[in-house]
C-alpha cells in the first residue's frame, strides 16, 4: 500500500520552504511524530547538517520532528524503522549516487512499496521514476546506474518549463530534450510543473496544485493531464 | 600541435547553422577539401544521414565537402584518415556513449593532438574538456564514463546563460549547477555564450567572439574574460 507525495519543488516563487505544500502534509503525515530526512543531494552543495536544519524548521510548523539520516550509524536500519521519510531537492546524480553508494535503493523501495509515508521534492520526485534520465541536473559525479525506485510506472521531469515563446536562446527546449529521450526509452514521462504534485495511494496516481502537467509518451503527441485527475498511462 | 575550434553553438539566433562561423572556418580550413562529420549526438533525435545533410549544406558554401563516419566501415580507421574533423551538437550523453561504444575516445584524441583540424560545437565542444560533468543535456541514456577528450585543461559549459533577473523559476540557475560541481570536483569550467568559441593553437587557448565568457574556479569567484584574451587558469 504505496502512500507517497511526490512534488515538482520544495518551494514556489515569494514563500517558504515546503509552505505551500503544509496543509497537505499535516494531513497527510497525521499521527507521524518523527520524519527520517535524506538530505543526499546537497542543493548548492550545503551540508547535510545545515540542509536537515532547514527541513527540520519547515516540519516544527506541523508539530513534526526531522533527523537527518546521516545521523544514524547504520542508514539502512534508519530507512527500515522510519515511521515516515523525505528525501529533498538538489542534483539527482549526486542523492543517486549516495544511495547506491550506502546500498539502500532496494531498502527505500520496499518500505516505500510497504507504505510507509514518503515525500519527495525535485531530485527526490525524481527517484521514485523508473530511472533518473528525465532530470534537469547537471551531471556532477557518476553514479553507478541511472536506475531508480520505480514506484510509479513512469518518470517525471521536475520544474517543468514549457517552451519560451520568443526566446532567442539556441538550447534545447524541455520538450525537445524529453522527445530526445524518447528517442531511446519508451518510458512515459511526466512534465510536473512548480505547485504540482502527485499523491501515490497504492498503484492510483492523482495529479493535484493548480497547475495541469504534461503527459509525454513515445510516438505520440504530449497531453495535457488536468489537476485532481489520476494518471493513467 | 592542436588546432582546434571550441564553439558554444551551431546556431546563433537569427542566422542559418554555422553561418556566423564561416568566415572563420573559411581560414581555418584552408586548403582542407573533405571535413570527416562526426553525428553522434543527434540534435533532436534525427538521424545520422539527416544531420549529416544539414553539415554539408553549410560546409559546401565554403567549398568542403562532408562524409559522415557512419559511411564507413571502419570508423577508427575514418577517424585516423580525416584531414579534418567536425563532432556536431545534440546530446552529450548519447555522443559519449557512442564514442565509447564504437572505442574512438583514444583515437580521435591521438589525432587532435597531433594536429588534424577540429570543429566542436556545443556537445562536441563539450566532450573536448576533461569531462562531460558540466553538460546543460538530458541524460537520455547512461554511458559508460564521464571522461572526455582532454584535449584542453577545463571542462566547457556551453550555451551558457547568466541567471535571469526576477525570474520566477525555482529551477537552479547555471552558476548554482556549477558551483555544485566544484563541491565534488577541482576541474576549472568555462561558461562559454552563444556566439562565443575557443580557438586553440598547441597549449594556447584563446576566447573569440562578441561576448566575454565566465571562468568558474573551484573556491573562487568566478571572472569575466573578454575576447580576445589567452584562457589561463
Amino acid at each position: 500500500m504505496k502512500k507517497m507525495i511526490i512534488a515538482s519543488t520544495s518551494t514556489i516563487h515569494g514563500s517558504r520552504y515546503l509552505e505551500y505544500l503544509l496543509p497537505t502534509l499535516a494531513v497527510f503525515f497525521k499521527n507521524v511524530k518523527t520524519i527520517l530526512f535524506i538530505p543526499y543531494a546537497r542543493p548548492s552543495g550545503i551540508s547535510y547538517d545545515d540542509y536537515t536544519k532547514i527541513a527540520k524548521k519547515a516540519f516544527i510548523k506541523i508539530n513534526i520532528d526531522v533527523k537527518g539520516i546521516h545521523e544514524f550509524k547504520k542508514p539502512k536500519d534508519a530507512i527500515e524503522k522510519a515511521e515516515a521519510i523525505f528525501t529533498g531537492g538538489g542534483n539527482t546524480f549526486e542523492l543517486v549516487n549516495q544511495l547506491y553508494k550506502n546500498n539502500l535503493i532496494s531498502t527505500l523501495k520496499e518500505v516505500l512499496e510497504k507504505g510507509t509515508p514518503y515525500l519527495g521534492t525535485s531530485a527526490g520526485s525524481n527517484i521514485c521514476g523508473i530511472n533518473m534520465k528525465n532530470t534537469n541536473d547537471m551531471p556532477i559525479v557518476y553514479p553507478p546506474s541511472f536506475t531508480t525506485l520505480g514506484c510509479i510506472p513512469f518518470n517525471i521531469n521536475a520544474h517543468y518549463l514549457d517552451p519560451i515563446h520568443g526566446s532567442t536562446h539556441m538550447g534545447e527546449t524541455r520538450a525537445t530534450r524529453i522527445k530526445e529521450f524518447h528517442i531511446f526509452n519508451e518510458t512515459p514521462v511526466l512534465g510536473l510543473r512548480e505547485g504540482s504534485w502527485l499523491e501515490v495511494l497504492n498503484n492510483k496516481v492523482i495529479l493535484n496544485g493548480k497547475l495541469t502537467a504534461r503527459l509525454f509518451l513515445q510516438n505520440n503527441d504530449a497531453v495535457e493531464l488536468e489537476s485532481g485527475v489520476e494518471v493513467r498511462l
